[in-house]
């Protein structure tokens, strides 16, 4: 594809041309500092390399001649829309630009300055007209996870055609029936919005579909768990990250074919880093494209990342839809189940979260956590101090992080977390 | 009752009796400067100053006698707990300790730093042992109204006995349903804890009880839009704190006592301030005793404050339940109908509180809005830029000022408000 065939995408869809050239440069060189500068890469990166140099070219095309047939396309920001649904009406399911600081004067003026990088950022990027994702959508569906969403919501609903599902607080049995009955208001949504019933049929085969991808990234994440790491943490993260964007059943392809690369070089013994490399998980707050700075500051102090305890990352993975249901009322039940079983922070008291955490350590053989809270994100800042306790209880070392988009306290960040990788024993 | 009698009973109740008497004599010089200096106060008003005096002491020996009789004391933070359940079960249902910063210092080793005053005052006040309404309680009841106090709550729920109601954050049937079945677990709890059944009768009695001291207070409401204006916006403030700390019968004939004095000080025109003095509506977040910062330096500044929009205030006053039904699930349908009325911003979209906010401006012929955030209080936050956005549309204006307890900002405070008094025509 031309660059002057996506300028004319981009210029039907409203983007600031001029501002939108400026991010793409920025993001390449930010990709090729953290991502194509590491070593001992593998072959099937060479994809993910590729989706993201494509993500707002060639997606965006594949997403615009899907329109031109009639199909609709869903933007998110959660984990907590059900995508099974979003693909069982022909829809196309895709995350909404959210990782930088973009547009941030004029978000201010929408939602407090008090308010969390990334609720800012998607507000940002829809004023600034650079998010050829958000341009594209016939819904964006928002969701009650926390009170900066839950209000921002409010200030983006002017902006864009908005659907928001309340996620309850509480699991208990009455909780889970108001999530069935937003579920259930969700399906409905999308059958007015696309003229495609959900059936049987469809929703069976769309919940493979995403199951199948679970399996993938479930399969990667297992694979981490050797010594020394067959990939690096920034690596696994942007495949979570393009997780969201790419098309499914294309993802989980490709996603399998590195799994099988990685099978052959742990077999070889090889690795990203030398055996011994201290390994980290990385816990919290969700990091979109392109907020890889804490997992560059993490992978250039010695360390390397084994998995993600995140919305992108184990929070989206973990657990699949039973597929055993043969009946409508059956699979929406089995989805509810499945999404209701997310350790979102949002959630009152959310203690399995704690223990989550913990098995993650002990099955991926890591020697530390690097708690990641976004400045201003309340729930996960209060489960920062609770893990903190728990873990400490247990002998698993924490550092707690709290940081926002911006690149002014990469040095203070790297000094501390080289003091903890070093202090680890 | 004597000084030697009330610091047995604090010691009993295991108080710190010298950070306690610390917090007394602050707490007194504060009321003096801020009270007791006011001119042409209302003699009803002596009964509150007294209540306020005797808060930790008269107050608290009723409460540990009613305890020695068997009755049970629920400590809460916020007007979603349903107190017609808790009269009927016989127990007493007080506001806990939260207007001050306390204990700060302990408190952010259990909550963020970037958790609002009210949150860590009143983890503060119970680290410190300074609250003899806590130190009191049976049990305390939180609800998920926002992100803060909802994940504060699991750490608090270490130090107190806890129950926490989910208060959904739409108002849709499901939504509602979700409250029905949260109000009749505390309902269980309460009778679990008391031993006493909550019956037809009991709850009747409690609902009208409960309803009589709404209507004094919408009475009292009603009263302020009198020009010049009968009554401080400082006592009437004072008179919506104590609405959560007295009995509420002798509290309910108090207040009427002290209306009827207002009535006859109306007829004769006369006020607590000038005629003319201009009219300022006070919106936002709750005021618990002693946090009377801003409405003194609102009313220094040549102005009067002529009602509070807020949780102790309109909020927790303007609906009543309907007494009509004679069956316990009638009368639970009447109690959840009039809870779900409420306009807290914990509800998306929250558009009814646009409205009412409006009505009351011109209800209490107010000139202009000052909107009161608590820092780090992300729902009220947005709803002030929101709010500002609606009144500027129809020419009311509004100034947004967000602070916490600390008397740091006073100076500034009193100039952008003064400026704001000069602005009104």
């Amino acid at each position: 594809m031309s660059d002057a065939a996506h300028t004319e995408m981009w210029e039907k869809l409203n983007l600031d041309i001029s501002a939108h050239e400026g991010l793409l440069e920025v993001l390449g060189k930010f990709y090729g500092d953290i991502y194509l500068s590491q070593e001992n890469r593998l072959n099937g990166m060479e994809y993910l390399d590729f989706v993201l140099s494509e993500v707002h070219g060639l997606r965006i095309k594949e997403i615009q001649d899907a329109k031109a047939t009639g199909k609709k396309v869903i933007g998110t920001f959660c984990v907590f829309v059900p995508e099974e649904l979003t693909l069982a009406a022909n829809a196309i399911h895709v995350g909404l630009c959210s990782g930088a600081d973009a547009g941030t004067d004029e978000a201010e003026k929408l939602v407090p300055r008090n308010t969390c990088a990334l609720i800012k950022s998607f507000i940002g990027f829809k004023l600034a007209r650079i998010c050829p994702f958000t341009e594209s959508c016939d819904l964006v569906v928002g969701e009650t996870t926390c009170d900066g969403k839950k209000k921002a919501y409010e200030a983006f609903g002017k902006l864009v055609p908005m659907h928001v599902m309340e996620v309850p607080q509480t699991k208990t049995t009455d909780a889970k029936q108001l999530f069935k009955a937003e579920v259930l208001r969700y399906k409905e949504a999308l059958e007015e919005l696309t003229g495609v019933k959900i059936t049987v049929e469809n929703l069976r085969k769309s919940i493979s579909v995403v199951n199948e991808k679970r399996k993938a990234l479930q399969r990667l994440s297992r694979l981490r768990a050797a010594d020394p790491a067959p990939i690096s943490g920034r690596d696994a993260l942007l495949i979570n990250q393009v997780s969201f964007y790419d098309d499914p059943e294309r993802f989980t392809q490709s996603i399998n074919t590195l799994c099988d690369q990685i099978e052959e070089r742990i077999a070889q013994g090889g690795g990203v880093v030398p055996a011994g490399t201290k390994r980290l998980l990385l816990s919290g707050c969700p990091m979109a494209v392109p907020n890889w700075k804490l997992p560059y500051v993490m992978e250039s102090s010695n360390a390397v990342i084994v998995g993600e305890e995140s919305c992108i990352g184990s929070r989206n993975v973990r657990d699949l839809v039973d597929d055993s249901a043969d009946t409508i009322e059956g699979m929406l039940d089995a989805l509810v189940d499945r999404y209701m079983k997310i350790d979102c922070a949002c959630f009152t008291p959310n203690d399995e979260r704690m223990v989550n955490v913990q098995n993650m350590v002990k099955d991926l053989n890591a020697d530390g956590v690097v708690h990641y809270a976004l400045s201003f994100c309340q729930p996960y800042a209060h489960e920062a101090i609770k893990l903190q306790d728990v873990l400490s209880q247990k002998g698993i070392p924490m550092l707690s992080v709290e940081t926002g988009y911006s690149m002014e306290d990469v040095e203070q960040l790297k000094t501390r977390v080289e003091a903890f990788v070093e202090m680890l024993d």
